[in-house]
């Protein structure tokens, strides 16, 4: 049992009656509270704090960097967000410059914002069958610190939501080399480090700063996360202010007890755990190679678990292979884009779950191919027949920017339609959903190019965040 | 059972196979996260999406804005941190000016400090007797407006977490008179409407924003708060903006259920909940009138459920009733201050919660008067022998300040020992806690008197934040 746990299950039966919060009273409550309000409980006596732990939390954060051989690692509570918008606020000064993966997570474009960074980005180059994007190299890492000299911290993910992952270790020798700090969204890799089969997690390939969501891939609650950090490049005093300022000053014990639990659960029985997980994952992929239609993304650094299906003859979208999977199967996939779908496979899966995926996807395979069996001769050898989704996810190229992020944002707006928007400098994020990438970032200029793409995903019935449904548009004034 | 409940119940027993987050499948994990794992999922078809709510959470936040009398209302995941930063964040503009309680949240210098705020102080009265802040006043308020024309929004606090409600009615009126936003941190509040012998709400007295935690008094997990809007005097897209910004993007569902039960849950039984919570609390206070030494802070506008509780004749401080308290009966209370200790009473205590504490205090009191008997005849009609930890936590005035809050947690810094630090300007928050309300402010001067304050207040052991164990503190270069 964890430590956290066992205090909190001897609190909660002694005879020790609280009057302090939370006001459930470690009783009353609906049935959710209810299952775990005896453990729910606030900072009292010998219950340390989070945001200055001098006791029972700092051993188990403590524990945490251990298990991930990183120097120290702080618990986040409010999700991988709080540790990306600490990690780039600590990491470069106001009004600075952050070299930054398009293609990251929204709440790395809110930490720049918050900070008035200014942002060049790197662009990934796209998985030419699949459409997704491809991870980072060290060489464009270093024209672009080469080109610019002013970027003061580099921010990438690895791996992707696909899988991806960059050599981070390559990366980090680098940016290193410029005297400045490398953080990775590792949000999708909780998970490496605990079996040789699967990559090495980035903190021990030399990254500063790393942030992990432990409930995408591991047994944790949603909305519970880790930040390492490790070396002198980071302040590790401004850290901890960024940490205490975007997290509740109430943190969730249930949450912080979970962590432990989680961290423990994968460390002791992570021969067996990911044995398993290798084991049906293997199966199931060896069972699949005998598709006709139906293609699996598999490239030589990639994570084990992420399953990037698409029909390589072209005939089913990701959109039309996530309906069948979810309404015919009721298999519940991760996500479709424009022509794969995403199912994500854990330590917490089952040998059922592997069985009605592979059997589901050889159905669809067959029914596929049953149908379209001629034209698939000609694509047999595994030159993809690309579809219009495949194309339209690769998407334009960067438009120029007149405005920071910051001024742009905060700038005086007004809606116009699509149509109306070229030259126009944008308001709001535009992002197409999922992955959520934006195609245009606050302070960037709608082109022609630009509106003909956007207008395209709305007519093939993406979801483009940002644009409203009578077709409006945010700029600047 | 709440809607949202229902959803995730029916889609935990239904055949859908998660290939999904979290990564514990609905299954696998330690047994804090067992007890709850069937309902914790992530935005998966059907589930809405917090940040973006069209369907189950945009109906359930609705439900919470009507039980208020709110305009709309916002689940907040990550606390009222979450709540009150953004709403600070939306009321000013980046450098703008705000009217705060000096002895306002953590969250909310750290909102002014984000922004860049510069800050206008509204210091409280202090109750004579126990030394705690009273309410603000509308001439006070009204004075500070007048005299100050740059002012963008005011940030009170109301109830203090001693149960002190300020006149919100009187200071919306004033505050609108300017035209500009009041934000009311009722963090300690969430449970006021609900029943006529409590406080209105300052969501119908007239507030623009009101932040409530509603794990603080209300049957809702650590970490859960709601925010709610009303009129014209808020761009709500900025809100959702910053919320959306300072909030997970895989915000926690069991939070969210659990949130939606506990509002059900008091909306429905209101009547018999805060009906027995009323007379088990007027039975305590009827039997602790017959104390000769305790008494127990009680104003014409003041919550029910805190009790504080002090020791007229000066010989017990808060710290050794806190103790006493804890180590003797095994009652925690919520904190001790200077003079008083304070334990909470919310809807979820039971009758025995109510007995142990009467017994316990009728039982100290008889010890003190016992043995101090003879001096107690001398203040025994109601004048309070000041003791020495009253006067402390009076406190210094308010001293001057050099630069913006922003500006100098931002610079260079470099720790000197206390009685070095005379004339510096402090490059940290110096805070007593409890109740964390800050001595220094970064930016402002270590005066000759606050330097005494700070070394007598760490002499007579109380938790000075901000000054090191070496008798350090950080000052700027």
């Amino acid at each position: 049992m964890g430590e956290l746990l066992e205090k909190l299950k001897a609190y909660a039966e002694s005879d020790y009656y609280p009057y302090h919060m939370p006001g459930h009273k470690r009783r009353l409550g609906g049935s959710v509270l209810s299952a775990v309000s005896g453990l729910d409980i606030t900072e009292i006596d010998g219950f340390d704090n989070l945001h200055e732990p001098t006791d029972i939390i700092k051993k188990i954060q403590q524990k945490s960097a251990d298990i991930y051989g990183a120097e120290e690692s702080f618990y986040l509570i409010n999700g991988s967000t709080a540790g990306i918008i600490s990690a780039i606020s600590t990491a470069v000064p106001e009004g600075g410059k952050i070299l930054m993966a398009r293609g990251c997570h929204r709440s790395a474009y809110h930490g720049a914002y918050l900070r008035g960074l200014q942002i060049r980005y790197l662009v990934a180059e796209i998985e030419p069958d699949f459409g997704c994007n491809l991870g980072m190299t060290s060489i464009q890492v270093e024209q672009a610190l080469t080109e610019d000299e002013d970027i003061q911290a580099v921010f990438l993910v690895s791996p992707t939501y696909e899988g991806i992952v960059s050599d981070i270790g390559a990366i980090a020798d680098v940016v290193h080399r410029k005297g400045i700090p490398l953080i990775v969204d590792e949000a999708h890799g909780a998970h490496f480090g605990f079996h040789p089969a699967w990559p090495k997690s980035s903190c021990s390939c030399g990254a500063d700063i790393v942030i992990q969501s432990l409930h995408k891939t591991l047994p944790s609650p949603t909305q519970t996360a880790i930040l390492h950090v490790n070396g002198k490049l980071v302040d590790r005093q401004r850290l901890k202010r960024f940490l205490n300022i975007y997290q509740s000053s109430s943190p969730s014990y249930l949450f912080m007890a979970a962590m432990e639990e989680a961290l423990d659960l994968v460390a002791l029985k992570a021969d067996r755990l990911f044995g398993d997980f290798l084991r049906n994952w293997n199966i199931m992929l060896e069972r699949l190679s005998e598709c006709h239609c139906l293609h699996f993304l598999q490239k030589a650094n990639m994570d084990i678990g992420k399953l990037v299906i698409a029909d390589k003859s072209g005939h089913m979208t990701g959109r039309q292979l996530y309906e069948s999977l979810l309404h015919t199967y009721h298999l519940q996939p991760e996500m479709a884009a424009g022509n794969y779908v995403l199912a994500m496979f854990t330590v917490g899966d089952t040998e059922e779950g592997y069985h009605r995926m592979t059997e589901a996807l050889l159905a669809i395979d067959e029914a596929i191919y049953s149908q379209y069996g001629t034209d698939m001769d000609e694509v047999a050898c595994g030159e993809s027949k690309e579809n219009e989704s495949s194309k339209q996810l690769k998407g334009p190229k960067l438009p120029p920017h007149e405005l920071s992020l910051k001024e742009a944002w905060e700038g005086e707006k007004e809606d116009v339609p699509l149509e109306e928007a070229k030259g126009r400098v944008a308001g709001e994020f535009i992002n197409l959903y999922p992955p959520g990438i934006p195609i245009l970032v606050p302070g960037e200029c709608f082109t022609a190019e630009l509106c003909d793409y956007i207008q395209d995903c709305v007519t093939k019935g993406f979801h483009v965040q940002g644009m409203r449904q009578d077709n409006t548009v945010t700029v600047l004034k």
